[in-house]
């Protein structure tokens, strides 16, 4: 079971995958489920189940979903070792923003349903589909284009995009593991135009947020 | 004064236009700085001091710099209401990635010298010059183009960017305010790719990173 909180993404749930097993709620008006889920609390009580510091409308306890790979997808995320569920929260936003269907994400990416990942993800974990799996694998039984960001990549404004590729992103501190950049075909980079050599290096959802809106520019 | 954490950036305050008032340090061995300034201290009485969960080496005292608009830059960010701390860094860093050298923010936009602010910026707050300023003046005084971010706009990978311009970036719930937006010369917007009308807006500060990478790619 997992918490998903606010009646504005529990409202889109029967139309997901995912099922609600029970709500908790102090105002429920606005959802069009069952009322023999839904049971009445006050806004204290509310208050003590949920993860938020200023708590929504409502909090729903729904079902794990079985995972399954969806085949062919054009483009597709594949996350090295992500730990900051803010920033994974982010990047499934930014997936659903761009209409890719599915994230391949290592073994040791933080847990989909972190609620702090579920909340950062605004509603978007119920329209992409995440799956954990071995990299490795998964890499060597692709076909399409694995590309990754890298320091020494070329400009990502000069690399003509395949029609269908993964775009792999790295963990937030050591970037992607020795083991998963040799399985790389091409690897990209943003360059900076700051002159700063101090200058750190862009967050990983940032940094994939700038990728996919050049990829986009394309199509 | 305000509070600057970890050796890394606290080297770098030196050479920019901040003055260090007092360092307090478990370890300044990185620290190229007159010793004078630095006092010892356990590791227990740094996490006393810090706003971090987990304290870096050093917290320095700064002293506040004068306010001073820097005139005819040719891309300026400019922040309308922006009241998250980790978004205001997350724009700083970004300015500092693309070279951006000024960032207009209204006098309602969240203060720069926040903690969560400064280290959210990971030490761009030094390379970019932040004013605080009434904004409608500001924008009936400017020459250069003003392009706000709307709804309505044109798709961002169509509009031709002029070579001298102000990027107006809204608050977080509300976006621009309606007498900002009057005083706009341009609109833009990023497409959304995804189908579903549910998925939320993206945050703003990913907002403004998209639309930066694409101005970039052109330069």
């Amino acid at each position: 079971m997992f918490l998903v909180e606010g009646n504005k993404t529990i409202k889109e749930i029967p139309s997901s995958g995912y099922r609600i097993k029970e709500i908790f709620s102090v105002n429920s008006d606005s959802l069009s489920v069952e009322s023999s889920l839904i049971t009445k609390i006050s806004p204290s009580e509310l208050k003590k189940i949920s993860f938020l510091q200023h708590p929504k409308d409502s909090v729903a306890v729904c079902e794990l979903k079985e995972e399954r790979i969806v085949e062919n997808n054009l483009t597709q995320l594949v996350l090295d070792g992500i730990q900051d569920p803010g920033n994974l929260g982010t990047i499934i936003r930014l997936a659903d923003w761009f209409g890719i269907p599915q994230i391949i994400c290592s073994e040791d990416t933080v847990d989909l349903y972190n609620p702090k990942v579920i909340q950062a993800s605004m509603g978007s974990f119920l329209r992409v589909n995440l799956v954990y799996q071995n990299l490795e694998n998964f890499m060597h039984e692709s076909d399409a284009a694995i590309i990754g960001t890298d320091m020494d990549g070329v400009s990502f404004y000069d690399y003509p995009f395949p029609t269908q590729f993964n775009l792999v992103l790295g963990n937030e501190g050591n970037g992607i593991r020795p083991e998963i950049e040799k399985l790389l075909t091409d690897k990209i980079t943003i360059p900076r135009f700051g002159k700063s050599q101090a200058t750190e290096s862009l967050n990983v959802s940032m940094a994939a947020g700038i990728i996919l809106g050049q990829i986009f520019s394309k199509k």
